[in-house]
């Protein structure tokens, strides 16, 4: 098609244009039209921004696993993220949103259509495949989540087959349940961008994998808890960076329309709040951090913006400022009190995705009724259960079965070795890590 | 001008908002007018997208290169996106888009001229300028793949002038030929966003530059193949996650309009394909090691999700998911069978972008007629070969010449030393790379 | 929200598009609205992609420090666009917008309100909300200059405090008289995006600091000039590319509107030169290298390429391509010379930030007259001047009221351990960085 662009352009690609030029006056843009063109819009840079988050969540565990095993991070990145939009498209959207009625899943019906080429309705307001695209992207994140905590010690298949379950099942069932206008929907939940339904979500998954996988060799000895630092803080801190840009679309459009001046107005309004909640969690992290430890440790701040984000994105649009610097800054107190605490449950959490994707996002939709009159703490407490018993309850159900099975944990000497030279074959940083 | 925004705003930038309220409601937007700014807008943001994609070579070659080449690599990747910038501007847009006519160029005249500031023409359907960047993103990707196969071994001034000949003559004459409406285009030949124009083409060009280079030393012994892994695995993953999401915007914009629900529509589906061929390439290619390898060595999972994306670039919009996944997952395949292959035949291409981007970008472009009824084998073939035999012997004879006057290739003692100290004068990591 | 996408998004969320069919031919997008939704998408894409020069200040000093002071590096730019957000939330927007009328600042009023949800006024042309965005990752920009100059022995928590009375105080001050419609903008002083309200304030800033603070210990001896490389090219290079894709959103968005084909050429018009003039940069400071040294320190073309960008960044409109490469091009013969002058005159700036940002930014702000028919050298030099001087001696105030109190350098012995020990807790690469 792009060679019409200089020459037929006008003529072909852009057929209204062609039109005689006392015409060009008299035709005016429709408002359903304009309204479908910048919904779309919106639901394919939110979709771009979210994408990006993939490449987040590799950098942030690249930089926060020791080198011996970065390789394998990466990998597994790479890998949810693929694994994650084919088990969406194959099996995951329809089960979320193809008719589930108030019920607790949608239609099992092999792979997703998407219009035909051509057939565009207008009655719908978006193209489908933007939407698909925006709706898979978070799908994705869900699974980001997990890759983290269990780092440095499970072993590649049983993590890849998790993810299909996790992509293709759990994560599509529990979001049906509200965004797919299931029980909870009716009931009058309410998680606007996904606290629950994508970080809780992917944290109650990651929990259960960690408690089944056990802390990595030498975590938790009888002299206490072993520092095992990560490889690069400067890829850690790009992570979170990217982590944050992708936040944007994350929240922005997931307010799901861009064509009237109130919906850009309050997509303006969350990317402020989304962005003030995240510079909470980090000045809020700081200054504990300077209080109790009188050093600011980089990682805890860095998770201390991530916990923010979090927290902030169950309801982004009605927190006043001063409601969203609380919310936030919440997230950082969090981080800071929760990453410990873990490491005294001997719950090995490698990156602190527990602390930030699933305690935050507890807490961010807890506080909805808050700043959202429409909600109450009650239903808020129903969903945050549902989906932590049901996501909880399933993925040890999974866990365990691959762990009775083939085995979800590399050995001993493995992983003394490093994954990337026991299952990548390709180290890090060959020439100069001591991995 | 920005101080008019809050004070003046609506007085001076915005006057159509400054008439009195009763006016705002028989004032509306034109199809024409809206349409130019939705096509103009699709050029911006596909154009920073794509400009993007010079970080993501940068980031991807700078992981695979060895630690004592490092910052050569991250000099070629910025100079040639400038060098790129330059030509196209003064040399390379008129010659591929002015005048071709069906012929096999267009026309000599120095520099391309951008309409001058306020004088706009409804009739193009979007700002010349915008074209312009977004084209001039291409042709940089294009000298990008270039750097990446003969790494570690070519002197930087040779390779300047390579890319000053391959931006100013040589992808704009043969782009011509299809996007400039040249003969090709005349013929039927099919690529929407260029597996061959823009992948092939970066792509013979590098294999001639690597057959006139030869092998870095000690790669080929009579021991066999010698490995020399990249330096930072977690770098190459950054750029493969950044040439990804530039894709959506080479793809996705290449689509060239957005004023339409069809156009944004068809730009939906174009992002969904793009992200599942990539993301079967990845799945495939990861199955592939297994089964072959054992191990699933990550460097070649990176060049799977390359290969996807570049085999899906010659028609990202008719194939239905199924046929996306089978064309993605053959880039895959061809990476997987294609990298031992080109070291049996001592062809030394340091990231892999021979079979990412010319053998996966014919393998897409022959492919076309699969899912596209409107295009046929037999043109498709002609123009594989006739891009293939005009770039490979164009740059033959850049390269021959280059290397009968100032050589083209470090010295034996420069190339142990590494590019960084021999060059460029600043090693990459001069605290822990060996070199 | 979320819910009703699928299910009910057509009856809540796009109530438009529920209407009955033959409604829709009769509804026309207004030009207020259809305006409206295209600035403050102008607003919020532009905020993103300056919200992501923040991560690539970070890369970029990141790889210019030594690996013992990386982790600091990476924790302060989090920690200054946080703070940057917050007080220009508090302090700042009203202080440079509110309220100036011709004079010398705006009001006092804690915490700047966005509208109310729901609450949107046509009048304004755009969402409150998205402005304030979009300034705010101006002064976080500001901001982040400092960090680089000071690097490697500046305390925490002085630093942390000097950003805070930048970001709310001396920066919106100074933008007031300019940007908020102040004495400057009255007398005809033109500065398009920011190269002496942004870049010049922030070098200004971190010059008043550099001299307080003094040479990191070592750096200037009797043997003249000691080396301190950087310790990852690399992430340097990648910061550069993030800072280079971010220029557009700089750039471009601050053109304030969107909403006609006027307005949106000219934002094409802007991208093209504002690639061009970095390019010219790159160009321009290769070749010198070439000749004046014989290698090509790419950490100079790296900074060459931000001063082309700092360089047009005062009027990338209304420059030709060959004046655009001219302007941008001098950028990086400044660099060339400047960076070995501040050695001369035992100026320590680790990064390169006051040839980059003040010097270029002073050029950039000077030429302007060139090009732009409606400014005056006079003029111009009259701000240059009125921004020098205010904010040099405003920091050097602040600075040595720091410098006298809390101390703003570390110890000798922490400056030989490395920040990162000393104030982060962290290394930033603990298994094979020299510390």
């Amino acid at each position: 098609m792009k060679l019409t662009k200089s020459i037929l352009g006008a003529a072909i690609a852009l057929p209204l244009l062609s039109l005689p030029a006392f015409a060009q006056e008299t035709e005016f843009a429709t408002k359903a039209d304009t309204a479908y063109i910048f919904n779309t819009l919106l639901f394919l840079i939110g979709g771009f921004l979210v994408m990006w988050m993939a490449a987040g969540f590799a950098m942030l565990e690249a930089g926060l696993v020791r080198s011996k095993n970065v390789s394998m991070q990466c990998l597994k990145n790479i890998s949810l993220y693929s694994i994650a939009g084919i088990m969406y498209w194959a099996i995951g959207y329809d089960l979320m949103y193809t008719g589930v009625d108030g019920g607790y899943m949608g239609s099992f019906s092999f792979a997703y259509a998407f219009d035909d080429v051509g057939a565009n309705s207008l009655d719908t307001g978006y193209s489908i495949a933007s939407d698909w695209f925006f709706q898979m992207v978070f799908v994705a994140t869900a699974a980001s989540i997990v890759s983290g905590t269990l780092a440095e010690r499970i072993k590649l298949w049983p993590f890849l087959i998790f993810v299909v379950v996790l992509t293709g099942f759990i994560y599509p069932i529990a979001g049906s349940w509200q965004w797919g206008a299931g029980w909870l929907s009716e009931m009058g939940f309410s998680d606007f961008a996904g606290s629950t339904l994508v970080h809780s979500v992917g944290g109650w998954a990651a929990l259960a994998g960690a408690l089944l996988l056990g802390a990595r060799k030498g975590k938790y000895t009888a002299n206490g808890v072993t520092p095992m630092p990560g490889s690069s803080i400067p890829l850690a801190t790009l992570g979170t960076f990217i982590l944050w840009l992708g936040w944007f679309g994350f929240n922005g459009a997931s307010q799901l329309a861009m064509g009237t001046i109130n919906d850009v107005s309050d997509i303006s309004r969350i990317f402020a709040n989304t962005n003030l909640a995240a510079a909470s969690g980090v000045v809020v992290t700081i200054i504990l951090l300077q209080i109790m430890y009188k050093k600011v440790d980089v990682t805890m701040v860095l998770n201390g913006a991530l916990a923010g984000l979090v927290a902030i994105t169950a309801e982004p649009l009605a927190p006043t400022v001063l409601q969203t610097l609380f919310i936030g800054g919440m997230g950082g107190v969090i981080v800071v009190f929760a990453v410990p605490l873990l490491d005294k449950l001997k719950i090995d959490d490698v990156v602190g995705a527990i602390p930030v994707h699933l305690l935050a996002g507890i807490w961010g939709t807890m506080i909805v009724p808050f700043t959202n009159s429409g909600t109450s703490y009650g239903t808020q407490l129903i969903g945050v259960l549902a989906y932590g018993v049901f996501t909880f309850v399933a993925s040890l159900i999974v866990w365990g079965v691959l762990k009775a099975t083939i085995g979800i944990r590399v050995s001993e000497e493995e992983e003394m070795l490093g994954l990337d030279k026991a299952e990548v074959g390709v180290e890090a940083y060959p020439e100069f890590g001591r991995g």
